[in-house]
């Protein structure tokens, strides 16, 4: 039951998505990973989706495997406890992660005169230190400008937390970066880096920056069709809606050959003076190619369409809604290794995700659920902190620290 | 100029987005990329978006700091050449990326022939190793299902390729777990995952698979309203549109008391029976919530509002597309420190991101543009494989080899 990162412990101050994230990663690939919360839960404890019953799938999603204290941080008291945690002795432990604003007692300054070799990972909202979330960051850097159906005239907001998500990954690395070179040279790290530099930095990695300087020109909604060359959503007879992909010659072949319409493509490219290899002019003849196309795909229901799509070696999936994927998709039942269907007590039985690396020399491990919120206060107390079963008794009837508080449906009104 | 990764070396062997920027984010980490092609460029040499002159900005994008070798892989000897450099000796060496179906020669056991300790990262599509992009992974999944305004009945696709950049960033964490590993144990390690698999467990992670269980409902589309709290796109009086955000209590206190919507809340409160401090009813009654505020915002110019979000501690920013976001925004320019404007030859100048990560023991470098095809070709023959002048001279002749190959505007028909 071993896993890769088995033996490091990473301390957790956090809410939301990137961290949260982070923080499961870690835990995931074998690491101890400690979530340290205020008493009564951080800021994303009832976050949506919420079950039946209230309680958030959102926290329950991104802290499994995690260990969870519940501490007084108003308190003397509660903040000696935290930096003794974060900072506590060990060859791999002294990592700290967290995007909650963090000056003071828990910055990095802060926690170096605790131990010199600590590594801190900060992530903030923006690169001035302001909070920011996907929901902003995006707006501000044109994406929902360039999403939705062609004509259609609004900003459309992504559904995912998309930069969250990387940024969250980003952690894990600069962790790890870090940690590589604390082993070889004994210093620690202050990292810092913000969700909307991510952003930045990616749209400029993805050339899109560069596209803007030279042309001026705004990108324009292309909506489901595959940007810069051929990919294009078809609905077939059953009135089920396909995606198909002509992104590599290879792919675009296959579609052209699967469909028969050698003629129609020689013609179109004959008429237009475009050779349909080059892969610009598939994304500029996209309508004309998708009129040549469309009826090969009306005819058949989407099952033979996937079916000779595959024979063809044509990439392509299906549309649908989650619980639609859930009942058809065997990637995301037990058939997938990654899965497991675990049951929450009180809140029923799911599919929950391990992590998607798979290493060789490490067999998989089932995923573990997330700990109710102040689970293991008493066990990292005596464990981590190195508190007498008396000093532990006293931090709990002085209100400092909380063990597995019931869950609340609801933030009480301010 | 020293960064954190200096010393590792890492081939990379891929296309598209998430190797190729994997191996960028490690290059702009210190290590020294290595990225093998074939001669002429492989399939992504010329995706869009491209320059006047034809050029790819994706790929330079994708690419900057990395070494390029171009290699005919068909040839005995150029697959022995490959081999070579992938399993080349030293302890920060043996390590190698990809996203390309490598089965025979370059797959992990075959390189552990030539290395035991070899370090392989292999990213498929699906996790039965077919090819799969963000955009068919997608729709299999549900995403573009509840992407986009309300009640609009087609699936929207994202315009970003979001698993792709988280993807890209994990094959960095399992490189980096794997070496940190190795550094102990002295052991290789092969580890794959999938495209698809990073986004079945992400999904899962957001709570969105659990939810879909419990209710057996899909997640309806929201526009461009946050999912689950308050937050909301509102048109000013000069036309411009801000996005607000009342995620957390205080954020959705501010926005209230900052647009003296206070008696008007109460009663809606009052109406509904519903408590405006539980993020939920926030999210249930948005909105009631956005008639409420709109007219605030409709006589205000977007600055104006922008400045009293500020003043409030609201978290906002402003919609527009990425030719108004580089005009307007720092955060795109050099005063941002991750960004260099960079002048390309024959293509033009243009603000180019470094890595967003800000180590505290290694000052920031400059961004360093991509290589042109194989413009390392002789250096890593002679460096890494070790061959002499008389051997590389030879290679060059046989058509083994290419160096710097003119920059090609699109692929030869087929």
């Amino acid at each position: 039951m071993s896993q890769i990162l088995k033996g490091m412990r990473v301390v957790e101050s956090s809410a939301f998505v990137a961290v949260p994230l982070a923080g499961m990663t870690l835990a995931q690939m074998g690491a101890e990973v400690i979530r340290f919360d205020r008493i009564g839960g951080g800021l994303d404890h009832t976050r949506w989706p919420v079950a039946p019953n209230g309680q958030s799938l959102f926290w329950d999603g991104l802290n499994k495997g995690k260990k969870s204290i519940a501490v007084d941080m108003k308190s003397a008291q509660g903040k000696e406890l935290i930096t003794r945690i974060v900072t506590a002795p060990g060859e791999d432990a002294g990592l700290f992660i967290t995007n909650l604003a963090v000056k003071g007692w828990l910055d990095h300054a802060s926690l170096s005169q605790h131990r010199a070799d600590m590594i801190t990972v900060t992530l903030t909202g923006d690169r001035q230190g302001h909070p920011q979330v996907d929901y902003t960051v995006n707006p501000s850097l044109g994406i929902p400008h360039m999403t939705g159906p062609e004509g259609y005239a609004d900003p459309v907001a992504h559904a995912l937390p998309a930069w969250d998500v990387a940024a969250g990954q980003m952690v894990v690395s600069a962790l790890l970066a870090a940690e590589r070179n604390r082993l070889r040279r004994g210093t620690g790290q202050d990292v810092t880096f913000s969700l909307k530099d991510v952003a930045a930095a990616t749209i400029g990695h993805l050339g899109l920056i560069a596209e803007a300087a030279l042309t001026g020109k705004a990108r324009g909604k292309s909506g489901n069709a595959l940007y810069g060359a051929y990919g294009q959503d078809f609905v077939c007879s059953d009135g089920k809606r396909i995606m198909v992909i002509g992104l590599t010659e290879r792919q675009w072949l296959g579609l052209v050959r699967m469909t028969g319409t050698e003629a129609a493509m020689a013609r179109l490219a004959d008429c237009t003076g475009r050779d349909l290899c080059d892969e610009g002019a598939r994304f500029a003849l996209r309508h004309d190619i998708t009129g040549i196309l469309k009826p090969w795909f009306a005819v058949r229901p989407s099952k033979v369409a996937g079916q000779e799509c595959d024979k063809a070696g044509v990439t392509w999936s299906q549309f649908r809604s989650i619980p639609e994927a859930l009942a058809e998709d065997p990637d995301l039942s037990e058939d997938n290794p990654m899965f497991r269907v675990l049951n929450h007590p009180g809140v029923g039985r799911y599919p929950v995700p391990g992590s998607p690396l798979n290493f060789s020399g490490y067999a998989r491990t089932d995923p573990v659920p997330a700990p109710a919120l102040g689970a293991h206060t008493e066990e990292i107390l005596g464990d981590v902190v190195g508190l007498s079963d008396t000093e532990i008794a006293g931090l709990f009837d002085a209100g400092i620290v909380q063990s597995a508080a019931p869950r609340r449906s609801c933030r009480t009104a301010a």
